[in-house]
């Protein structure tokens, strides 16, 4: 842990420590120069293989030929984070700002299980959590159209919130108040034990999941459960009536021929440094995405 | 339930009887001055603990440790909706109307279970339907633009009635011509046990649900499943193509920047007293969403 | 069946034959006359009960108790739906015509099943058949909106037709593919027996239906079916769009407060005779609903 | 397999061997003369009889009484593959070109099977690959709207392509976390075993396909699979609103009367020898559909 806060100062006695910060600083935040290009593709294929390791490992029939080599791939992928993160403290302009931001947490938490797992075993399966971080490289894709794409995916979802937050509470009270009526009906022998499973139940019955761990076996519990999925049907038509309508209208008619340009920022107070989100309206003082001030 | 109407009147001698009841009115039925929010918002949470209350109760590993903590504070619950009933009579400007209102209704049927279940055990699971209340409480929201959205959504539902009514109608006929067909078919072995089962199990199937507790076993059963699965696929995108339509239409390509204003209703005539809906036209006669009359 | 046909002729000799024919015509095939409308609506309700009258003799609890009553009331609605038959033909302006179309058809087959179980038993399941001619009765909801709602839906879906089509074979072929893909992954233990089997898992999967009864067990058969599962994402998009576009280019932008007019036909030429479905071009010869000739 | 290459050459003497080949090569890859029309419907039909020998194959039933039948017909449509596939080679215009192309390499698969069972029995399954064929024979559709229908569809998903990359980058992310939570949750007797296992059920249940094979227990478990489900409502919003969108922009809203006018290419540049798509622009160098080069 001390190691990479302590290696780069004494490096390079001809240039001074400040520039060797703000060339770590490119490299590591930025996704704008090839070097900064190259680190955010070689952290996402190191990411995806630390994760693939964990996943692999909780597979028995794995663990049990490959256990060794795995545990030795876990160490030395958290090495590495651990020499990342530590160069992202080190380079940070304002540290304490990037320790408390939401990536900054998300790397430690995709840290702490490794070394935990010394002391507590078992520990080590959290740490899937470094696919969360999987988000932070999206940004290398920002210089292509994709990251325009999430933008504009994100961006309908952020609008239709209010409308998805009335839909969400609508369908939790349906679910209450049928989940209720079911475990009256049907009973405790059909599955139904209590209201919270009557709501799981419900849950899983107007979203179309329909597992069949639960399921009505009275005549007037499978009438009101086929009401339900008639019910369904339309309430499932509402959220995506919402988002298509905001896709639709965000992007009307585009005049033939015409590339949906990407426009280039080219200034650097667009960007927030903790998570790379872009775009940020002039004055913004907080990051969209991730919340974390922005300079 | 003497105690909530007997004890308004007597209350500050200085102050007549009916400024207190305007007074409590405006508090109660109103959600525009800061009184009627708070109000509004504490009944919300009020009515969210006691359903939960309620909910917990059914949980039988639960309701051995805590019953006895549970059972008081349902008694609490009711007692405070009691006094908010009594009130709302006593304020109310038409009492009777009031009474037989849809929510009128529903304040009442929220408050007898408890009552019920001195007599007859088992009634008090009846209470979640308070979870209904819980629909009134949504016009404190209306201030802000989540009401907006709603009033949008059952827009856009409403004028969508009839294209659905047709669209379940045919649903229905599928379902009944076709789940005939599979209790031919499959018959008794494959739980196919009679007419309205077999429609039971193409509802399931034509929805997507799929619980699995009733499935085709033999080769034409399901090959007839499979041809239901796909037209399930068409009828799935009706709905949603007819509510996307009315969404896409009625706000059909907003004009950069322009925020979506929700007009400020300056008069009175136009909110229902009883559910708190608004945007009623100028001579309206009924509510359009309880159906009570409007002054 | 000799009784309906031979009772109208001999019925009131002051008037002619040649008028009451068109009399019964009127009320029978149109729903424009206070007659014909009173009629269509008899026969929607009539049809209804003997529906309902089928599936409740297949719930065996019901038919044990109240099965003679049952027998009786199936009798007694094929004794009117016969007559009405006669009548049918009787008045048809060209009989055979009539006899042939799809409605002509269906109306025959609704009574063959209560007259052949006096020979074969178990028949009379075939009766619900009669649901279908639920179908003709939705002309009597012509006069109001409903009828143009669903000719709108009619008509997004004939356009789409073409595009459901090319989505209908590629889900097949796709189907065919990964379902034969299972059956060599997975094999019979896991109830792939055969690749027809394999086809219909592949179509549950992919209809998101999901029943559960054939189910992936090995790693490589789960992994192609969460592949599967997310193609069907995609897949489920397509015809809900294409409904959806239909729908939106079909009724684009409403000018606020215009009423959907519904133009009246004052012709008959336009109206099909033999279903009652309407707005065919000047010249056309077939009606496009049932594909019987067009006056 | 030697016969096909070598019996076109010798035939008709009074024919040279260029113009025989030509007129091969207009009968086998184009579509547009009568004798083209006809290969390709024969080529369908052949290819549809020839997968449904294979899938009948694999039901034991039938393999038990039909057996040698369905062998005999496998060899007979393989022999016919075969001269065809030879036919190929020898009238196209780039051989080698022809023959690495992607529908190139689909017909030599297509009949590898039936040789490789004389050596390895069961080989033959593989033979459902013949299914893929079928997708070349669309373009005898070419000729009326349905290709255009189908160009208009795919047109619509490669739009959405890249929006649908990050949404299948965010499904399986959230698959993973959650996959991985409901492991730590649920552990191995509720059927979670690895977190592999974990994303599968995350899948399945996202997608609302549902098996019920792997269910929560537990109800934290319960809880979290619900709050997946009304997720996965959003999740599944996104696609569908996606290619809505993109259908809607594409076909805006058609001047009543104009008909979908598919123009004719009346060059030859402008279609692609191995899978037969059309519509590339002037200079396109490599086919938009199957990649192979175009002339």
């Amino acid at each position: 842990m001390a190691s990479p806060s302590a290696s780069p100062p004494p490096a390079t006695p001809g240039l001074d420590a400040g520039a060797l910060r703000d060339r770590i600083y490119i490299v590591i935040f930025e996704a704008e120069t090839p070097g900064g290009k190259l680190f955010d593709v070689a952290l996402l294929w190191l990411i995806v293989a630390s994760v693939v390791t964990v996943a692999l490992e909780s597979v028995e029939s794995v663990a049990v030929r490959h256990g060794t080599t795995l545990r030795v791939l876990e160490w030395f992928y958290t090495a590495l984070f651990s020499v990342e993160y530590g160069l992202r403290i080190y380079s940070a302009r304002r540290r304490l700002r990037y320790v408390v931001s939401f990536f900054g947490i998300i790397d430690l938490l995709a840290l702490l299980p490794t070394y935990l797992s010394l002391f507590l075993p078992g520990m080590h399966t959290l740490l899937v959590i470094r696919a969360l971080r999987l988000l932070r490289v999206f940004r290398v894709l920002k210089v292509v159209r994709m990251m325009g794409e999430a933008h504009s995916l994100l961006a309908a979802i952020r609008i239709s919130l209010p409308k998805i937050s009335v839909f969400v509470g609508a369908v939790v009270i349906i679910a209450l108040v049928v989940g209720a009526a079911m475990y009256l009906i049907e009973g405790i022998e059909a599955g139904f034990t209590s209201i919270p499973r009557g709501m799981y139940w419900a849950i899983v019955t107007m979203t179309t999941v329909g597992y069949g761990d639960i399921a009505p076996k009275t005549d007037l519990g499978q009438f009101l459960a086929a009401c339900l999925m008639v019910l369904g049907y339309g309430i499932l038509a509402v959220p995506t009536g919402i988002v298509s309508a905001e896709i639709v209208s965000h992007h009307p008619v585009p005049p033939p021929g015409a590339s949906e340009a990407v426009p280039e920022d080219d200034e650097d107070r667009a960007m927030c440094h903790a998570c790379g989100a872009m775009d940020h309206p002039t004055g913004a003082n907080f990051c969209y995405v991730c919340g974390s001030a922005v300079d």
